[in-house]
Order: C-alpha cells, then structure tokens, then sequence
C-alpha cells in the first residue's frame, strides 16, 4: 500500500489570508485511488524550512504531494528545493521553452526572462502539462520515491490532476480501482448508521459516509485486477447498500439533485414559480442556478411581510398553516402563470434550549398538490439549504409520480 | 520573538471529508499577535505518527497550536498524546469533573464513562474553558515551551480563542498590539497597490491587505510598550492609509456593510423592496440575513420571466435600459408600500474572450433615486455576491447623503 503526504507551500496560507483548499481535493482523491494519506502541511515561502520539510516527508512517504510555489518569481521555490534535496542541477528543457514562448505570443504578452524557470527540469524529473497556466507540474522520481510538484491555483491543479496525475497514479498503484456514489436525503442518521455498520466494516469494497449539504452520500470504491471484476465487486455491494437505503435514495455518481429537477421538469414541459417566507431566497437561488433555470424557472418570491404578500394577491384566511400553505402554492402558480407553485412557511421554536425550524412545504400542480411538515434542529442559517433541498427531493418524487 | 506551529488532528480532513478551516482563523489570529507562524500540519488520529508531529513540532517551535481529538471516545487521542511527550500521567480533576457533570445535569443528559476524559490533566496543564461544548482546552507548558490544545469545532475552538487564549499571548508577548482595519469597496487593484507600496513596507505598523467578498480590507497592525503609543503609532499610519482610498471607504473594523444599511435604514425609519432579474437572488439572501432584516425589508422578487414581471404590474416598454431600470425601482416601491425600490438588471457580454457582466442598478426613493452602470469582468456565478455588494455600496452612500 502506497503511503502519501501533502505539503502545501505558501506563506498567504499561514497569514491566514488564504484558506488552502487543495488538501482538502487531493486528500478525497487519494482516498479513492486507495492510497493512504498520513500527513499533510503547510510551509512558508522558505528554503531551508521547505527544504526541511520535504525531506522529512520523503524519508516517510512513498509519494509526496507538493502544491504551489511553481510561479516566475523570487518567491516561488518549489523546484529549486526538489532539485537541491535530490541533488541534481535544474537546466532549461527546450521543448518546454517552446510551449512557453507560444503561450505568452498567443496573448500578446512580453515574456520576462523570470518566466524561464518555469521551462526548467531536473534530469529525474518529468514535466507535467498544465492546460490552464503557464507553470508546468514536475513528476519526480528517484530512488523509488516520488514528489509530484503541482501549481497552487485550484482550478490549475485540480485540472492537472484529473487529466495526468490521477490516471497515473491508478496506473501505479496497479489494477483498477473504481467508485460508485449513492446519493440519499433524508436518512435518519443513528438507525441507518447501524444497519450499515455491517457494510462499513468491509476493506474492499470500501464503503465511506459523507454529509453534503444535498443530502448523506455514500461512496463505494472498489480494487480489482481488472475493470469487469471491480465492478462485480461494486455491483454486489451496491445492492447490498440499496436495500438498506432505498427509499431515501435520489441519484447517484455525478447526479445533482437541482439539475435532475431541472430535466425532469422541461422535459415534461412544465414550468415553476416559488414563495419563500422563511428560508431567505435559499430555493430562489439554487433554482436560479440549475441547468438550462430560465427555461422552467419563471421565478420567486422573498415575501418577508405581509404586506408584500398581499400586494401579490397572496391573500389567506389565519387558519390552518397546511392549508394556507398549500392555497400560497397554488396563488402563485396562477398568478405567475406557472404549472407548479411551492410555498415554504415556517418558524423557529426552541424545545430543551434546542432550537427547532417547523417548517410547512407544499407543491400546487394543475391536478394534484401535496404538503407536508418537517422539523429541522439546529440554527435557521445553517438550515435554510437542508431545507431547500428537502423540497427538491419531495419536488422530484412528486415529478417522478405524477 | 515566539516561533508557532499548528497541528490539525483528524484522519476525517486527512479522508478530505472536512475541509480545516482552523488553521487559517489561527493563522490570522497569530499575524494580529505579531506570532511568526513557520509549519501548519495534519495528522490523523493514530497516537504514533501524531506523537512524532507533536516532537519535532516542540522541538523547532516555541508554541505548538493543536486542534481536534478532545472528545470522548476512543480515537481522540490529543490529551494522552501530549501526556506521553512530556512523560506525565492524566489524573481527573475534581473542580473539571463537577463543572462536566453540572453540564450534563442542565441538559438531562447521562453523563457517559468515556466523558471522565475530558475531566483529566496532567501537572503541567491548566485546563482552558470551554464555553461552547463539554471539552475544556489545554495549556501545557514546560522547559520554556507551550502547547495549547483547543476543541476541533470551529465555534468551540474559536470562542476559547477570543475569551482566553489570545488575551493569554498577548500577554506573554509582552508589549501590546493593536490592529485596525479599514474596509473599501470598488478600489481599483493595480493603481492603488502602487500609491500603498510605501506603507506596505512598513514593519511597525504593518499593513496587510485582504480580498474578501464585501472589498478590499487594509488591516493595519501596531506593536508598542504601552496600548497608547500602539494606538498612535496605527493612527499616523491611517491617516496616510485613508488619504489614498478615503473615496472607496465603508467601515473599520467589525463593520458590517449589510448591517450598516440595515441601521441606517432602521433608524430613518424606511423599508426596502428589491428586484434581481440578473444575480439569481444574491441581494435578497444579503438583506434576509441582515440584522433585523424583519423591521426593513418587505421582501424581493426574483423575476426570471416576463411573465412573472407582467404578472407584478411591473410593466415597462422597451426602451433605454437605464430609464426601465429605474422604472421597475419605483414600480417596486409602489406596489409593495416601502420607502426605497431597488432594481439589478444585467446582461452578460464577452470582450477578448474574457465574459464580461453589464450590470445597471437603480436605487428609487420617495424623493430621489439614482442609477448607475458598472461592468464586473468574470464568470456570472462568481460576481453575484461582488455586485450585491456593489449595491449595498451605493445604497449606503444614498441613504447617507440624502
């Protein structure tokens, strides 16, 4: 088993001016290509410190990790302290030097004699392409080891190592390795967890649990000799894992719940308009950044008084809060012209000094409607978007059935 | 001066499960202190290899910061591990085992065995109070060097923080240090770095400059003897500060641009209704969250369609984008009963291949309003909070000027 570590470079980052995101990315991704991660750090822009730490991490780790520190200027010294630990001398590659003159003629640029070192290797080291910048990664490798120098802009790196790095690594690490997400909403967290301890124990396939704001998501991740059998092996696990979860189940792998309400409602030609009294805009907002919005999505309202309400013609009796609820979706739906109103009402309650959202969430179709109360513990602000996506995954299931 | 590092335990951000947002509070935290903060690492939670970490880090550095592995169960190893390094044994304290058991009495809560950990010290720490949950902190200090040990989250770690461990340093710093900050909005980069660059090389104040969603922030830091020569030194410091961005400032310090707004508009007694066709709801989550959003604002539309604009009375004809713009501020305005209409219309356009947002704001008050235009070059999704901003930028200016 393959052992790793990160180190992160940059002094912004212990200012505390950055917060470092890449460990986070490659930490998930490591776990899935099934290599251990036992350490990760940060550095400052310092030579002897950063030479210090590598070195460290070298003597303990199969494969060290670098981000940032690839840049034209003084202070990025990543590939000088690679090259002074592996004692080797850092020479201009030309063909390097060529990609690089392109790049800065392509946008009419002055390259400056600094931006040089970005075209220089050591002889155990490989360039990395950087589709997204000018700063090539370098794949080091002597003595068995590895250090893997990548660029510190997110969207640089992680671009670098989904096209080049990930693919070798899998390839490295031998056989295939292979993961399958389910994706769940609304699963009692303790009762599930039990069940599902039986299945978490498994080595491989892996089973991990992550909380995200849509929902509990499940990763499968399975080894194998080959592409066939690692998918045997996820496919016996994952049956195992839907009877369990299945009716909390919404969509697996890439599947973005939004999106798939997005589909599922211009497919069928439908279109949607939306009250919000309680929730800030929360559903407002990822409505407005689903796929393809302004072809379902006619709009919303943040109703935060009543005489907003009432200028609307959201006029209501003071009885039941289901019921007016429910008549608040289907205003709207009619008001706007939409084919489906919601509604979302709700206020705070606190029960043994925990607070507690009550929420009211109703669907108004042409024919049929439904609503239904849910109770969230915790702070509104950290609700509002469980919230949302608690009416995504009822909007789905009543799009799915009607 | 003091030499600090920072150990993040938790195999949880070593899985990338959890991004640690620890690190860069502590970071900003000890830059205010004036601490050199030199390593940041993350260990999982295996005694070994973070009894390893926590030597070397006590070796090369005068403070060593840890965060997480204070809780009760079994893999949170924090205590045993600092106990082992500085070879002595954990004993429960009587006056924390009471203060641990009244914690579980106030919630009806059985108090488990495993809990008793959090009750244990060793002669060496002091135990740090933990306002927020049951984990007290430690503060281990032997042969001239300190480890600090705090809860791992956030809301824990940092409340102990502000109450008793900044004061603490701060103290043992000796001296005194102050920071101030001045926060601007819409200053143009490059220019203004070039009028700052002679402050920005000042060691005593320091300046630092930091990108944040609401602005620029300056923050400007003074070490003395005494917290009057401190408060000097920062005030010929920002008086220089502010004769180059004065035009650009909003606030200092703990300023909230959505609060500022939110007071302003609270105390002159007016009401606020807003239309976002462009920024999918940006501004009115801003307003919702606002304190005492409930005594100002009436609430927004988020008007995708024209449908939903038709349906709203908010009728306009084709013209001057402008003109309609401040139309739909007043239309607002009207048909909701507020004192203050506010619209955002835009649409996106590429120049150079570079996409490029054409925003027109139109702020409508009972007796004057005004509209302006403003291009935000970038992706849609990343500027819509910038352009929220830029409103609340100019609403301040408006309500401060009239």
């Amino acid at each position: 088993m393959m052992k790793a570590e990160i180190i992160s470079t940059g002094t912004e980052i212990l200012l505390g001016n950055i917060v470092d995101t890449n460990t986070a990315f490659i930490a998930e991704q490591l776990a899935m290509l099934g290599i251990d991660l036992y350490f990760a750090s940060t550095v400052g822009d310092n030579f002897d410190r950063l030479l210090g730490a590598l070195k460290t991490a070298r003597e303990r780790s199969d494969l060290v990790l670098m981000t940032g520190g690839l840049g034209p200027t003084q202070g990025d010294i990543t590939r000088e302290v690679v090259a002074c630990l592996l004692e080797e001398e850092m020479v201009v590659d030309e063909s390097l030097k060529v990609t690089l003159e392109k790049f800065f003629a392509g946008r009419s640029i002055a390259m400056s004699a600094n931006n040089l070192k970005q075209a220089m290797l050591i002889p155990s080291a490989q360039a990395i392409p950087n589709n997204r910048g000018t700063a090539p990664g370098w794949w080091a490798e002597k003595e068995g080891k590895i250090i893997i120098a990548m660029p510190g802009p997110p969207a640089e790196m992680q671009a670098m190592w989904q096209k080049f790095i990930a693919p070798a690594l899998q390839n490295r690490a031998g056989g295939v390795i292979l993961s399958r997400t389910l994706k769940t909403f609304g699963m009692p967290e303790g009762s599930v967890d039990e069940e599902l301890s039986p299945l978490l124990k498994s080595t491989n396939p892996t089973l991990a649990i992550y909380a995200k704001p849509d929902g509990i998501h499940l990763r499968i991740t399975a080894k194998a000799d080959s592409e066939e059998a690692a998918r045997q092996l996820i496919a016996e696990h994952e049956r195992a894992v839907r009877e369990i979860v299945d009716k909390y189940l919404w969509g697996v792998d890439d599947d973005d719940l939004a999106a798939m309400v997005a589909k599922l409602l211009i497919d069928k030609g439908l279109t949607l308009a939306v009250v919000e009294t309680f929730t800030s805009g929360a559903l407002i907002q990822i409505l407005a950044h689903a796929p393809e919005s302004d072809r379902f999505f006619k709009g919303g309202f943040y109703a935060a008084s009543d005489e907003m309400k009432t200028s609307l013609g959201l006029v209501w009796g003071s009885g039941d809060m289901t019921k007016t609820t429910s008549a608040i979706a289907s205003l709207v739906r009619d008001k706007v012209h939409a084919s489906i109103g919601i509604d979302i009402e709700g206020y705070m309650e606190k029960s043994d000094d925990v607070p507690m959202a009550k929420v009211i969430i109703a669907i108004a179709g042409l024919k049929s409607g439904i609503s239904l109360a849910r109770n969230f513990p915790g702070r509104l602000t950290n609700m509002e978007n469980r919230i949302a996506y608690q009416v995504l995954f009822e909007l789905k299931k009543y799009l799915s059935e009607s």
